[in-house]
């Protein structure tokens, strides 16, 4: 994997609620832009005017509004959409792409959470998005804290967040799992740490995924 | 297939736009009703209120809005809400479920008419959905008088008739092979008569299925 700077990088934050992804993403895009680097900042669910349609349809409304089954379809078709308007046509423009969650979430959330989903996520990835992240970022924290930040922070968009500790403690498990499956592209940063020592860590990847040798395993 | 009165029966009606279709589905049920039996009349997208809320998203707006994958995926998750919602929890009570449109009308409008994606549109189903109609019964006609007919009749949702006669035309066609594909579960009517003797028809195959010795083939 060797991805020079004519061509874009596609760079994805994973991690459970609260855990600072978003600070993340957003202090990694303005140091590269600072850099001189053309960046594109987004966010699943949502990140093209139709996913974000979809994003509300989802997020919005009763938790039980939607089966496990139907909610991971309707995420997939919010992902096709982003990939296909905003991810794919920025990278072919050689730039780089920092997005806030991408499929990594949904094995989480929905191949996990809510029965076991897992092997139909995937197969439904391979069919219908079959694109992985160059560099994914797992910011690692305790699944504690990040739940009284993300309860601190909570809008109309409730639907996750009110699952508990307990999923907290499950989803961290199972993103360090996730990437131990993925070792190639994943790398796990402590987050229990002050932002902008994690801050320094993410750039660090970054750079090197960004160098002409790639990122070292 | 020997569905007894005690279970249900799940009832199809496919064709190209303008068929009368909605206008047989609603004939069907009155008469199945006036003999005491219990019906469910419904229809796609659509027919239960999350799948109502994705067949807005889909229908109105830029014909352009969605990719074809995207809406097969939007078309994927609204019938698996209208299945597990609407669909399902009707047959276990015994009910007859009578819908206007189904995954044919996927397979042809998605599957044939924007790019090669039927196997994608099976694959999708098989997946996800994994459900045939009982009875499926296809009204053919002449696709200008269909088209004519379609169009005295347009609204908001433009998106579909937009595509005009060639379509139709291959529309057509592709029903016609789809019923061959599936000869078990298909029955074709000559939607090209009056409107009171395709309704005889329908209800003969629809008594006929409803019998304890099956329909006949």
């Amino acid at each position: 994997m060797t991805p020079g700077p004519e061509r874009g990088l596609f760079i994805t934050f994973e991690g459970i609620d609260g855990s600072g992804k978003s600070t993340q993403c957003r202090l990694l895009a303005e140091t590269l832009q600072a850099e001189g680097r053309e960046v594109v900042l987004t966010r699943e669910p949502g990140g093209s005017p139709g996913a974000e349609e979809i994003r509300r349809l989802v997020l919005e409304g009763d938790p039980d509004k939607w089966s496990a089954e139907t909610e991971i379809l309707l995420f997939t078709a919010a992902r096709r959409d982003h990939l296909e308007r905003t991810i794919e046509p920025a990278l072919v423009a050689g730039k780089v792409v920092i997005c806030d969650r991408f499929a990594d979430s949904t094995r989480m959330y929905q191949g996990l959470s809510r029965g076991d989903l897992r092997a139909t996520v995937d197969q439904l990835h391979d069919l219908m998005i079959g694109r992985e992240p160059d560099l994914t970022i797992l910011i690692d924290m305790d699944p504690a804290t990040g739940l009284s930040r993300a309860k601190g922070r909570q809008g109309t968009e409730e639907r996750f967040e009110d699952f508990g500790l307990s999923l907290q403690e499950k989803m961290r498990a199972g993103f360090l799992a996730l990437a131990q499956e993925f070792p190639d592209r994943f790398r796990v940063l402590d987050g229990d740490r002050a932002l902008d020592t994690v801050a320094q860590d993410v750039l660090s990847q970054a750079l090197a995924a960004l160098s002409p040798e790639g990122h070292p395993v």
